[in-house]
């Protein structure tokens, strides 16, 4: 096998409380990109895309180039790989757009390599992909694009991922406003510390919604869908936040914030038909002042990237 | 019925990472209290306990008598009750001595009356108990005296309080150092101000520590374990707390912290015998630096108060 076409998953980072240690696979949009065998050593980057003109095209300025290069460091093939970018989830948009662009690479690397490493041992390495991303080796986006599912990573050292089972209907809607936040200015506008009394309604948060999800308590995972740390700072980044996530808390939903670092909005349904509800008034929300918007509605994702 | 002899259980608060969110009920030691129906209105406090000689009789003083006066206040039965405590938890344990009290006079008098209230109804009655002896109304030691269990209190504004299953062997060695940690001071030299990378830390823990619990993981159950904020300055306060959790891991527990405020640590263990063994270990660990103290081995407690 020469090459294979991967498609690799958004994925919503943070999940209102869990900031840094959260993430899970959306069905769509995902990331399309074909991964080639070459005989010369090391990596190159097409973009085919179309509508990404500036793609880094140097391997060490793109988090799926640094990615495969620091995979290729380890199992040391006797060949290189070229990364064909057909369709990319849009950079800067809050749902992992450089989560699931390095993942693609380095898991479809590892399929025509005849998967030398298990999936799970994929991660350390995307993971470095993310550093070029935030300047932080994270795992809350890579951990469901390349695992699928819900991911809790309990602990960066040692990095400690753990699976978590969701409610079968449960549905994640998401809205994606045609603005811009880069990931490194949502991280410096935080604080270094944060008063212990919101710490406890936090930590009090991640475990309710790690519970919630375990019970398949629909209620229990919304009351948990609640963020008093870095929502109430990041929000003000995006235009018309507080409206967004009041529209979609009226139609139904369970709990909304912030995708990622923004500006991408989620909110979790209890199902399919609420969630299609939700994203049509959250995306007529943002419309209403002026700001297009793309709607995405799926089911947690239970596989992550795959083999297309 | 005139009166009832009540047992209430000892309970473990914080559990690590899980600073006034997280708690479990002992199998033992447990407070014994009878509760007797009097003609007259209000509330006597009898010691019969022959240890605490300073226990304050005055019911506005007495965790137990505030808690019971404000069920009253609520129900406004046509008596009143003496509580008779005959055998306590001792007080400034750090293993729930206070909620233990007011849980028993409360439940007590509840069943004298024909249960007018539900078992789970009556949290927020007890938590006025725990005002006096934190300043703050907690639900961290009542929650799973009353209700038994492994408790996680995910919001105390609105109060919401979520039993959470537990591996059926997991088992408990909590050791009590005989020197006294008042409540007060084990809260006055905390930080009002936490690290956001301590915090994240932390959440992940809690989050880590519901997911271990649910699944049965004993391995995530242990690396759950782990308190980067709280431990590390009120360990301070407890004589010999490194050579004591230090032993305990040594012995094979999963993970060891304070039990609430302190002074009593304690671990959790894959079963009864290895708890046994850590239990011994940590006994003897206090003793070799001259500090007395008891150790209790149990199980998780899945019922909380009873009628004995």
């Amino acid at each position: 096998m020469q090459e294979v076409l991967v498609h690799s998953p958004a994925t919503v980072a943070n999940v209102a409380a869990g900031f840094d240690i959260m993430g899970f696979a959306l069905a769509n949009p995902y990331d399309e990109i074909l991964v080639r065998k070459t005989p010369e050593k090391g990596v190159r980057i097409v973009n085919e895309t179309g509508t990404f003109p500036n793609m880094p095209l140097e391997p060490l300025k793109n988090t799926a180039g640094i990615a495969l290069l620091t995979y290729l460091a380890k199992v040391k093939p006797d060949c290189g790989f070229e990364l064909v970018f057909k369709k990319k989830i849009k950079p800067g948009s809050g749902i992992g757009s450089s989560a699931a662009s390095a993942v693609a690479g380095v898991f479809g690397a590892n399929e025509l390599l005849g998967n030398p490493l298990k999936r799970e041992e994929l991660l350390p390495f995307v993971m470095e992909g993310e550093t070029v991303a935030s300047g932080v080796a994270h795992a809350d986006n890579v951990g469901p694009a390349l695992l699928g599912g819900f991911i809790l990573v309990r602990s960066y050292t040692p990095l400690d991922v753990v699976k978590i089972d969701t409610p079968e209907n449960l549905a994640a809607a998401v809205i994606h406003p045609q603005i811009e936040v880069r990931t490194e200015d949502a991280r410096a506008i935080l604080r270094k510390e944060v008063l212990l009394k919101n710490a406890i309604q936090q930590w009090g948060n991640t475990a309710g919604l790690i519970a919630g999800l375990m019970k398949g308590d629909m209620g229990l995972i919304g009351r948990s869908l609640d963020d008093v740390i870095i929502e109430p700072i990041r929000s003000i980044l995006i235009p018309g936040f507080k409206e967004v996530k009041a529209a979609a808390l009226k139609a139904g939903a369970l709990g909304c914030s912030i995708s990622g670092s923004g500006p991408s909005i989620f909110s979790l349904n209890e199902n399919v038909e609420i969630a299609e509800k939700v994203a049509a008034e959250m995306k007529a929300t943002f419309e209403a002042i002026g700001i297009p918007a793309n709607a995405y509605v799926s089911k947690i994702n239970p596989e992550g990237v795959k083999i297309a």
